[in-house]
């Protein structure tokens, strides 16, 4: 089995038909009236999953934290490159499971796999996925645009991926560890409802080298500042349970959740549309007219916090 | 200097304005009328490139590949996304030389960066290319569509690249060294004349794997076959020197040489077009109803293949 079978065998099924995978590249549409978004995300063994990670846990990783960005420029997936190096000839069973997690997956988020790359590579398994979205022209949500006063919602609990590692690393025990390890391989990509995002939100970012970090990232663009303070939902149940400090869960990578910025005028709406959804936005803090992001506690004392995030190097 | 700092000085001035790399996502406009077209390849350190190639040398190859795969569909290049995971912290002077030379590319080629992910790895230098193009709705060229009675047409020599790869691995020397090193880490992608060829060729492939293999993606995907013969201009002047046997030359990779399939009563207008051009366009042979690929040495002998072209695993 070379890599022409594998392709054919195993990666041509994840086009769901659109392409055989028999060309120099793919082919795709993009309607009149809406824009391209095109976004990567690498993924390699030992630095973005463990090295022992499970063939299904590294596709769900892999093709998530795409499609999270995707959701944070307010953009419909459309279709993704599968660039994969294996250390040695994959197993037939790894190949099985793995595929079979990315068609689940491209079923529910709506996505299919265009083509890409399969390689050897002389150290560890390496999933470069390059992401493509559309959106109503001039319509993407981007980090600039948020103002003080403009509300900090968040779409879900952080630090639970943090927790998640550090139990992978057999650094902890939880009591929950099932759920951190789930939190940390298997995000949960927005992409359906960015339609009201794009009607409420004035910025956007996805979660991915923490929360302190990123909306750092949306400030830096923005221009302005931010002030969050430690509310009820922004740590789940158990991780509160873990008493590991808050300053640890807000600058911990890995989560993908969105974090928006949205006039005042308009945070009730967005809330009550999410809410009806089923979904769990929370209001963290505001904008401000000063720069960088400062932290409180629930008696207003400010939180130190020793790095904002993650980063390589 | 972490990725944040080596993406805002290095890698931002590949977008040539077009990006500030600071959203989660790049947006493209496709104009109404035209394709998308989307093609990917990942180059390793240690496998597709030597573990001690220069940074100039790796860019080169890098880009060039995926823009001769946006040629051989007969696109016209757009952006590309630069996914890049690095061993270590890179060294300033790496990353001026790499960029330089991919912003010349870039120039030369009329492609920009459109984003990417810069990441560390626990392994070699791996650098994930997704390049865009487009073409006018419908127009792309295919490995499908080529009919018996078609000729081949070679847009330049095959086996350089094959003989560069021997010269760095020390297997042999030439005395053309630098010449052979040249033609395996700097291909010519053949983006300038796809007009040309969208107008005249009914299939394309760029030779990536080898002629021979190649050549037998355009037959296995037409349903025919094809007959070549060792006609002089098909290997280099200084590759027959060499005397390297014809069918290392002919199942050697790497060469990113554009192959067209070419209906008889359209040959002569395609070479005299290219050939004003400056080019070198070779008819190799034809398109045959049986299938499979052989190949005649100059007497009509045919010459026994071992394998057909590379192969991952």
């Amino acid at each position: 089995m070379n890599e022409f079978d594998i392709i054919r065998k195993y990666f041509v099924p994840l086009t769901q038909g659109h392409d055989d995978l028999k060309n120099d590249a793919a082919t795709l549409q993009v309607l009149p009236g809406f824009d391209l978004i095109v976004t990567s995300d690498t993924s390699n063994a030992g630095t973005h999953f463990m090295a022992d990670a499970t063939p299904e846990n590294i596709a769900h990783k892999a093709l998530r934290r795409n499609l999270s960005d995707l959701a944070a420029m307010g953009a419909k997936p459309l279709a993704y490159q599968l660039n994969i190096a294996f250390p040695e000839k994959p197993q037939k069973e790894w190949l099985l499971a793995f595929t079979k997690v990315l068609l689940a997956d491209q079923e529910q988020f709506g996505i299919y796999c265009s083509g890409g790359d399969t390689t050897s590579i002389n150290g560890p398994l390496s999933i470069s996925i390059t992401a493509l979205g559309f959106v109503p022209t001039g319509k993407a949500l981007h980090r600039k645009g948020a103002q003080p006063g403009d509300h900090i919602i968040l779409m879900g609990p952080v630090g639970d991926a943090l927790i998640g590692l550090r139990v992978l690393r057999k650094e902890i025990k939880t009591g929950h560890d099932d759920y951190f390890i789930n939190a940390y391989y298997k995000p949960m990509p927005r992409t359906a409802i960015v339609e009201i995002l794009r009607e409420h939100a004035a910025a956007a970012i996805d979660i991915s080298d923490g929360l302190v970090a990123d909306l750092g990232h949306i400030t830096e663009a923005s221009g302005c500042g931010a002030k969050i303070t430690l509310t009820p939902g922004l740590f789940s149940a158990n991780a509160v349970k873990t008493q590991i400090p808050a300053a640890d869960l807000l600058t911990g990578g890995d989560d993908y959740e969105l974090l928006l910025a949205v006039r005042p005028e308009k945070s009730a709406s967005l809330i009550k549309t999410l809410t009806a959804q089923g979904l769990k936005p929370l209001k963290i803090g505001e904008f401000t007219s000063g720069q960088g992001v400062s932290v409180m506690d629930e008696k207003g004392v400010a939180i130190p916090l020793k790095n904002s995030g993650w980063t390589h190097f």
